[in-house]
């Protein structure tokens, strides 16, 4: 499963460079996922009603073409790897009219997730945990 | 009494016309109010742990000169009215060099604040609910 | 002329009281009128091209019921007041599910900006330099 | 050389889990290296002044205990590779109060910049183009 999450640059995300700062590209990262979670029936905000939480452990970037202002960013998210305690993410960021596939994406990522206990932080199995997200997560999983 | 917050504005803070973004001047005011409390005696984060919050219930700014990074910001601070359901703050923003009472403020605002239960979210008199906080307020408030 | 725009609150955009942070309240508003402004027909990223700039002068805002992570904002924008030199915003924000016109709205705000050249921040008459926007504003004009 | 930054957390930076949101680490590496190269004697605005940039082409992070609002991040920095094109920065983020070498530090990362011309964004080689800035960073790498 892949999805794909389109985000119109905000004017606050750019600098006096010109073009968007680079730690919004982990914002945009976070709604993909959220957007990624909501296809997959399992919404965060949900998740989190439930008493847990998911917060981030490592993150990997590289950048190439700078977007700013009056561009759209579309973002391709997959859940790369899966274990009873970690989640991993994959993001590929084209500017809207580029080619999938043919042109170089403006910025790949990676993210990994673990998750806690909503009041303690403690880490959980998330299959002991949410065994159906963990199936879908199952499902869902694109290899490299 | 009047506090003064010197807050070096980070590139993130700018956007792509080259100067901070507007919104970053509340989050700036934030700060200031910060270390208000702080020399004041009632360190927010103290606030909180004791059941209390503060959200801001209306707002308002008018820019005049803007700051840019390598910039620094010097924040006036102080309270101008309270009662026992809101306070008042005014903020002055200088750029580090000018001269306070002589140079016109880059930006000048104010912030209205309530106090509420950090559970429920209801609103609580401060007087009551913080008795000492209250007198402190009573003893810095400056009036225009 | 009200446009409407639809925000669906990022996680980033919360803080630890469970909210959203205040400040992005003036975020919102700039993507609401930079929606009002590609629908009157004159895009801000196509302005900055021709070489101007519409920095905000100042600011009003007041809050009611917050907004959180799940929710969506409802952003109603209009242009309330126009003189040759500055124009005038104001905002409503809605939770989406809310009724307009019925329910209040959790946040209502203003913001007044001028136009000025993109080299000087020299502020211009947007009679002259941009006589067509100037039209398409008077015509849009929704007096209180 | 190891430089030092004393960054106090901003209540914005925090997110409904009560923690610093994990992208405001990138923010903190940025006023970290600010620093650093303040500290170098080539504060960042003066190199952009003289035409350059010095964007960020890659990131790594690693994410340990949460710091919040009330903490105060200690944020070690150093330069830790060198090349005619490309700078790598490491940062180890320490709550104020923990001891460095004995405590696990709460966040590390690494970011990878190179310098590029301020106008056309082309890639310069950076001993070329300002062979003062690299003769410093070859004195202040510190190997792993």
């Amino acid at each position: 499963m892949i999805s794909e999450s389109r985000i119109k640059v905000r004017y606050v995300e750019t600098d006096r460079m010109g073009i968007v700062y680079h730690a919004n590209y982990l914002v945009w990262f976070e709604i993909a996922r959220s957007e990624f979670l909501e296809k997959l029936g399992f919404p965060y905000a949900d998740m989190e009603r439930a008493g847990y939480m998911s917060p981030v452990v490592d993150v990997q970037l590289a950048y190439g073409t700078p977007l700013t202002y009056g561009d759209t960013a579309i973002v391709r998210t997959r859940v790369t790897k899966l274990t009873q305690v970690k989640t991993e993410y994959a993001y590929e960021v084209y500017k809207e009219g580029q080619q999938v596939g043919v042109d170089k994406p403006c910025c790949t990522g990676r993210t990994t997730h673990c998750l806690v206990d909503g009041e303690t932080f403690k880490p959980l199995s998330q299959k002991r945990a949410m065994p159906d997200l963990y199936a879908a997560y199952q499902e869902a999983v694109e290899a490299e």
